[in-house]
């Protein structure tokens, strides 16, 4: 009976970081479940296009999951959404944007059995022992939520990702009297979230980038202005449509997730659009460059955004120019220096002017800094801390933060994924290890293994030689000079021939009537063929053997 | 005639930065050659070990090259000589570090008919036409110079990579005082490194890293320390030689190349190791922790590093735990950042402490800054200016900065890899283009050709498929059923027995006796599967069709 006083919390899976995708809460007989995001893959997993967690456990039980509680819109906490309905149909809880994507998601994704349940800030939703609060939190996506749970055992805080704006666009700042108040109640267990733990200070409010761009669209007064950005940072797109309002310029939305993005974000009235503002990207050519501003994807470099083949000469709707400026109002993500540097060059290269990064202002990040995470610390006084929503180093950072203000070493623990921790209303414990981590979905299937991810590294890095014998069933001679086929990897002429005998001699040594299993015969071949050519080139590419008996 | 007035500069190859690896000077018959460095493989080379410059145009001019003058020893610079040896062997100059590490080079690849002329800083080496002056710059190794090069149409001042250091480790500041001597006799045109163009003031000196770790020997004084850094940062190495004497404990080096380079350091004098400092890695055992230092290769998290291995506890000579404060002395080179994070994630859950950029002063840049390259510029007031060493995105700022210093926009340009550029002693233009750009090495073999990689990418992302069938030579019947064989695609069992029939399909679709060409019968399979595979997928494998006829 012990255990039915027990509040589990359960590290889902995805890579890299951790308390990120998917969390658990399990009380007695209910679970709930928080965020359900992906991972983009990253360069060592080829041919991968996302990464969600493995909820097995959760799908396992999902008799008694009772319900999804999304925090924000950001495809690292919904992404993963459409793929965990398939297997679990619970209600979905989210702020109003939020469900507008995740929408999106599952009719692109053909999914059309699901409750969706909107929920705005401030309220609070039943799920049997669980009573979930959402809070309003400032973050780069508008809708975005901390979640402040009651349980049998004592108050969960969950940060979602916040930051803390006092100047935010829509002037709705982080609730920050309702988290006092928490505070005050008293609280279990705070998870929060640790993606700029190792910057100092304040981040700066989104409201700074709109005085940057100000001060871009009168410097760059003749010309024509492009801004690449986030599609989901609604306010950063706010602000440059308020200012080319202001300096008289039509704006045109170039990629498809920007338009998705706004189209949803209108629908919904957290986006602003004066009438006639807005001009198809096929229309652009009706108007002078000094009367437009284009807002793109591809801040990051992405090989297929709008941004990046503009930068090709491959973007049909905009070609870049001399008389461009491009503003990335981005910071590129660990990852993908090369991809946005290489984009910038290209841009150079097409005679345009680009502002980037070197001047400061041009981007602000939607998590908090070490003050703001000591100030939600010091509201909430935690009885216990578990950092989520980094990498270790951060976690690990954070929970030295912590300690500066006062927690103690015993009180805090670093979760990994597949973890579960217990807890009390006085204790906290490290569970029971469950199976969880990455699924790596390939297009349109799922794979549970990492073989193929394996043979793809493999095949990358060496290559393949593919060899072929034909051998009579009747007399198990060869019927003729073996063949050897040799992709990706490097052998000249006389290394083929070569190859060849060694796969002709291989065979030649078998008697191959009397072998049972040509995966004898196979094993050798692959044996000799590796030695000879690791001997001459190096390498070791992949070999296939194939034995034809005719 | 007119040509033999014009010097022309040639751009010879590499990838991504441009002017770095090499660079040729020529004038009329003479051609001498600066530099002959290597790249290493970006993400999307898979299975490249090194990228060297095309030399196509240079080893076809053979007889007409003079001389391979060396600006110092790091592998951009130095790390295509036995490559372009191989081809072209004509003296080689440089100073003595730069040479003992070329020669350590030379050795390993088993070349051993080479002239390497040792220069030393202010010596002048005549090569027919060409009079090459080594002018000693602070930089990241010892050995560093300029090369000011007097030509027939006037001086040609290649900065070489530098920062100006006024407080060095071995005492030697950057020539200013020659340079200036230059500056007063005419420049024609400066060729300037481009890397730190975007950071603004000053470099610090490298003498602040001695100040931070002196700090954290005494913060650490119970613990065992690790210092991982370049090899070839031999005035870092030496101050943490210095370090450790002062704090009385011993060294340890781990990693091959820490190893080489500081017995080439020792050997020409440029590190000064004090006796029985040393102890051989594999004898740490009988030492304490507080009385160790640990220097180690892997400050970029390569894979096979000294580091990497510590960090995954495959290092059988350093097993890192709770008492080990690891300290990396380097910044991500962009595009290791993933890498590098994950080293330090797996020294976190080691126990041990890392200390890594978030304490600013653990590395300094071996580059000028924005300050530095204005004064470089402004003593030796060049007639014309080609920024090199940087990605485009770095030459335009370099090219905007000398702009703000006076340059003319006339006087400059970018060239690209392959881009001749042609001077007289007043005049600057755009010459012919000519084969150049870059040559992956790949284990013991060079390929000239990029389809390798291509193929390579294909598989990785998409895996592979061979189609095996067999046909009588005689009845041009197929023989038996087909064989699919499936690697790093994901194929599932009925897809594999449809993928059979569509082959079995296609090919008794043929009248194979009368086929001339069974490339025809390759390609139809090759069209059908990958129609098939790509309805059912979404994905687009390499397809490799075989046919044996028996």
């Amino acid at each position: 009976m012990k255990n039915k006083n027990t509040l589990k919390v359960r590290f889902l899976g995805g890579v890299g970081e951790i308390g990120k995708n998917m969390t658990a809460l399990e009380y007695g007989k209910d679970i709930i479940i928080i965020d359900a995001g992906l991972t983009f893959p990253s360069v060592d997993m080829p041919g991968i296009d996302i990464v969600i967690p493995d909820a097995s456990y959760v799908i396992q039980n999902k008799d008694r999951v009772k319900g999804i509680f999304l925090t924000h819109g950001h495809e690292d906490h919904i992404g993963g959404l459409p793929y965990l309905l398939k297997d679990i149909n619970v209600p979905v809880y989210g702020t109003k944007l939020t469900l507008m994507l995740c929408e999106h998601k599952l009719i692109e994704q053909k999914i059309s059995d699901y409750t969706l349940n909107c929920v705005s800030p401030s309220a609070v939703v039943k799920a049997v022992c669980f009573s979930v609060e959402f809070i309003h939190v400032n973050h780069s996506i508008p809708g975005s939520c901390a979640l402040s749970i009651t349980t049998p055992v004592g108050i969960v805080f969950h940060s979602g990702d916040f930051k803390i704006d006092l100047t935010p666009i829509n002037g709705k700042m982080i609730d920050m009297p309702r988290i006092s108040e928490i505070g005050k109640k008293g609280v279990l267990l705070l998870l929060c979230e640790s993606t700029n733990v190792e910057q100092e200070g304040y981040t700066m409010s989104e409201h700074v980038v709109g005085e940057t761009l100000d001060r871009l669209f009168v410097d760059n007064v003749k010309r024509r202005i492009i801004v690449a950005t986030f599609a989901t940072n609604v306010h950063r797109l706010q602000q440059i449509i308020d200012l080319s309002e202001k300096h008289k310029r039509k704006v045109a939305f170039s990629g498809r997730s920007m338009i998705n993005v706004v189209e949803a974000a209108t629908k919904v009235g957290e986006i602003n659009i004066p009438e006639n503002l807005v001009v198809d990207i096929s229309k652009i050519k009706n108007y002078a460059d000094k009367d437009l501003v284009i807002i793109s994807t591809g801040s990051q470099g992405e090989p297929m955004s709008a941004l990046t083949r503009m930068a090709a000469g491959e973007n049909d709707q905009v070609k870049v120019g001399n008389n461009d400026t491009i503003i990335i109002s981005a910071s590129p993500i660990p990852g993908n220096e090369r991809n946005i540097y290489q984009v910038i060059n290209n841009l150079y290269r097409k005679g345009a002017e680009v502002v980037y990064k070197s001047i400061t202002k041009i981007h602000v990040s939607g998590h908090a800094c070490q003050e703001e995470l000591k100030i939600l610390h010091t509201l909430l006084k935690p009885k216990f801390f578990i950092p989520v929503h980094g990498e270790y180093r951060h976690l690990k950072k954070h929970i030295k933060l912590a300690k500066e203000i006062g927690m103690r070493d015993s009180n805090m623990l670093i979760a990994e994924i597949g973890d579960t921790v217990e807890l009390t209303d006085r204790t906290m414990k490290r569970g029971e290890r469950f199976q969880s981590g990455a699924r790596y979905i390939d297009g349109l299937s799922i794979d549970d293994t990492q073989t193929v991810v394996r043979d793809r590294k493999r095949l990358a890095e060496d290559g393949l030689i593919v060899a072929v014998c034909c051998v009579s069933e009747d007399s198990g001679e060869i019927m003729q000079e073996p063949d050897i086929i040799n992709k990706g990897s490097i052998l000249s002429e006389e290394q083929v021939a070569e190859a060849k005998k060694v796969v002709y001699k291989t065979v030649n040594g078998f008697n191959v009537k009397a072998v049972a299993d040509m995966g004898d015969i196979r094993n050798e071949i692959r044996k000799n063929l590796r030695n000879y050519i690791f001997k001459k080139t190096k390498k070791n590419p992949m070999i296939i053997p194939i034995i034809t008996e005719v």
